[in-house]
């Protein structure tokens, strides 16, 4: 049976999923939402996400949502059966080391990364006049995340030696910052960060994706 | 050779590691540091966490930070050597439903609990007012989530049915919430989410590690 997420190509999350699967050479039926009215209903509720988010994911009916439980869920069933890619490692150790990258992913950068994209990207689509203040509070806690990343890439290729789950979870909140936001600066100026974006961002199953970003 | 916890007892996810510790059985030193300058030395940020926060760990030689990272770490490589509690299960999909609510709880509960809780116990303890305004929108925010939870929580005495990491790693913060910020209220009048509450804090690993707490 197909594997079925429920997303949008616009949905930074969603875009994780999607990743996900291409990567362990999985085939899936993209269901979009008709809008944010469907992901609110008691219907969606009830039997999709009860915070009312996307994705969510149906595997021969076993049903989960939320992006990170559900990369490792299909990393936990599906990784190595399709493609030689590996994006959680068995060895505990270097298991251990994605773990912790993608802990300093959720806390320290993806948390002031996405109000920044969120003001920039998603309230202006909406007609919506960001807020300086959280922008510019955004900015400047990315901009110090940023110099520890310098850091913590010198010499690497990726986050732990390795491309893995960890930088993957990086990837699409990054792309809709540079390449929407214009605030690509934040990635170009220091050599090892911007090296690393590279790395991830040209990846082939990154750039199929990329394609039916709207 | 010992575990070596680098963390402090007023730490929520210092906790979380200890709590993960004693579940598992295992013997472990506690080295707190001297204050906030020693974690935020150079020293501190090029040997044991590079965004200067606590905890990390130190088992024979292997260093891990990240409280989330640390705990996957001592389940995978320890779960079932000396006790008989599981955190994570090896079931595919009931640790993916482990996941989902560890990444529930990160995003839409400790998110809006911690803003309150630092606000309400960590900066009146520093001897500064609490922001009313984060506060009142935390607790809004908060309030909200109860509301799923209760519903979650329906006839089950654990978020996936049995005792997971997911519910440890609620312990810490919301015990600082009810037990000093004298919020207790917000747990209380939900029945389903009480009766998870008592489940999960009255457990005897935990009451163990409230007696240390300062």
């Amino acid at each position: 049976m197909t594997i079925k997420v429920f997303g949008h190509t616009a949905s930074t999350y969603s875009l994780v999923v999607l990743h996900v699967l291409k990567e362990l050479g999985l085939s899936y039926e993209l269901i979009q939402p008709s809008g944010f009215e469907e992901i609110k209903s008691p219907e969606y509720l009830a039997t999709k996400h009860p915070f009312g988010r996307i994705p969510s994911l149906n595997d021969d009916g076993f049903h989960i949502y939320e992006a990170r439980a559900i990369a490792r869920y299909l990393i936990n069933k599906y990784q190595g059966t399709k493609t030689s890619t590996v994006l959680i490692p068995s060895d505990v150790q270097k298991a251990a080391l994605v773990e912790q990258f993608i802990s300093v992913e959720t806390s320290y950068y993806t948390q002031p990364l996405s109000k920044l994209v969120i003001q920039l990207v998603f309230r202006k689509r909406c007609g919506n006049e960001p807020d300086l203040k959280i922008v510019n509070e955004a900015r400047e806690e990315l901009d110090k995340t940023l110099d520890v990343y310098e850091k913590l890439l010198e010499g690497k290729d990726y986050l732990t030696g390795e491309f893995s789950l960890a930088d993957l979870l990086h990837i699409p909140y990054t792309f809709f910052a540079i390449n929407v936001a214009g605030e690509g600066d934040l990635w170009n100026k220091r050599p090892n960060v911007s090296r690393w974006w590279k790395n991830i961002s040209e990846r082939e199953c990154w750039k199929n994706i990329v394609a039916d970003i709207p």
